[in-house]
């Protein structure tokens, strides 16, 4: 059976269980608590970061982004990358908007700062980091507002990578309740939509040891 | 004409020239000081970051990740990704790895370090911050020897976006003599071979005003 070496709220991972579940190819997930660099999973990703995707024959493919683009070249149907040249360089300019600046903006400063130093034990999570976090998250709901009034989905006509790869930051934070949803209607309505996906199921039956999510998480109608 | 927004010594605008060049395809390079934050600029690329490329027709496509698999797919002759799907990631791993660890671990804390503040006159350059990139590029060397030696290139027979990348980030370290060369005998043959393919001869003609480069960087013979 393919495996997905992965950690429960992670977004880098859930990029790819997103991807995975749209595709419809089936994957056993194992969770991999990176910080103990346990040898074996280091001579799979010598960077030693989840996601790992373990084919069926043994095949070895590390990296979310790495990853989505695998999938959608062996597992072509249906696309996360639609049309031509130009339409799939935007779904990938905005993927990595949420993959690299949304995530180092925010996601680093709220989720990784809660629950990594938590469960590396490291140190407390630090209120001048999780303040930034909250300060920087409100123009990226602004950006996800203002795509999504001008088009059905954050890239173009169809459901694409960027809409999985934001969505995967996002669950993240709202994991923890901290999306203010109420001051963003327009992120807000986004988001429900692409939460009442199949897809996202599993995503929102995820829990962290004494960790657990804020109250409205599985709600559809939040 | 078609133009990349650029600038001189930045490893992501690199990667993209040496794509760019690999492939035959004609650009006219506009340097752009993006800490001035030129508002035409923004409207091309709201991450407001180098490099951003325009097509003829006007298209515009932005950051070197995208930029490169989108020239892939509208100029894919020559191939900077060949193989099957599994050799596509193992080139893309290899890239993320140099584009994303190398980068943060090495090329941030020398070549930005030195490069960017002086532009941007911030602040002085920190010199913990240089000590660590110094610390940090032995390992990276070691591994560059380690895949050169099981491999005719960086991700395996053929030139690919991962030795283009791993150029593209040493070139600028190499601008400032931050390359321990002498120490790492493998990852010099490696970079001796690529330094000699026409791709790199703009590059090397590169200046940047006030910080000019180390004695032996146009060198073939180093």
């Amino acid at each position: 059976m393919r495996v997905l070496y992965h950690f429960p709220v992670h977004a880098g991972c859930r990029r790819v269980r997103l991807a995975l579940a749209e595709k419809g190819v089936a994957c056993e997930l194992q969770t991999e608590q990176v910080w103990q660099r346990r040898e074996g999973f280091l001579r799979m990703n010598p960077a030693g970061e989840v996601p790992v995707l373990v084919e069926q024959d043994g095949a070895i493919v590390p990296g979310s982004g790495v990853i989505t683009e695998y999938l959608e070249e062996a597992y072509p149907d249906p696309t996360l990358l639609p049309g031509g040249p130009l339409d799939r360089a935007e779904a990938r300019r905005l993927a990595t908007w949420f993959a690299w600046k949304f995530h180092r903006e925010v996601t680093e400063n709220l989720a990784d700062e809660k629950i990594f130093t938590r469960f590396m034990r490291t140190r407390q999570p630090d209120s001048m980091v999780i303040r930034a976090g909250h300060a920087n998250v409100h123009y990226h709901l602004d950006y996800i507002a203002w795509l999504y009034e001008r088009r059905n989905w954050l890239a173009g006509p169809d459901l694409s990578i960027a809409d999985l790869t934001a969505a995967a930051e996002l669950s993240c934070l709202d994991y923890l309740g901290d999306v203010p949803w109420d001051e963003h209607p327009g992120a807000k309505d986004w988001y429900a939509r692409i939460k009442s996906r199949p897809s996202m199921r599993a995503l929102i039956s995820d829990t962290l040891p004494g960790l657990p999510p804020q109250a409205g998480y599985a709600d559809l109608d939040f």
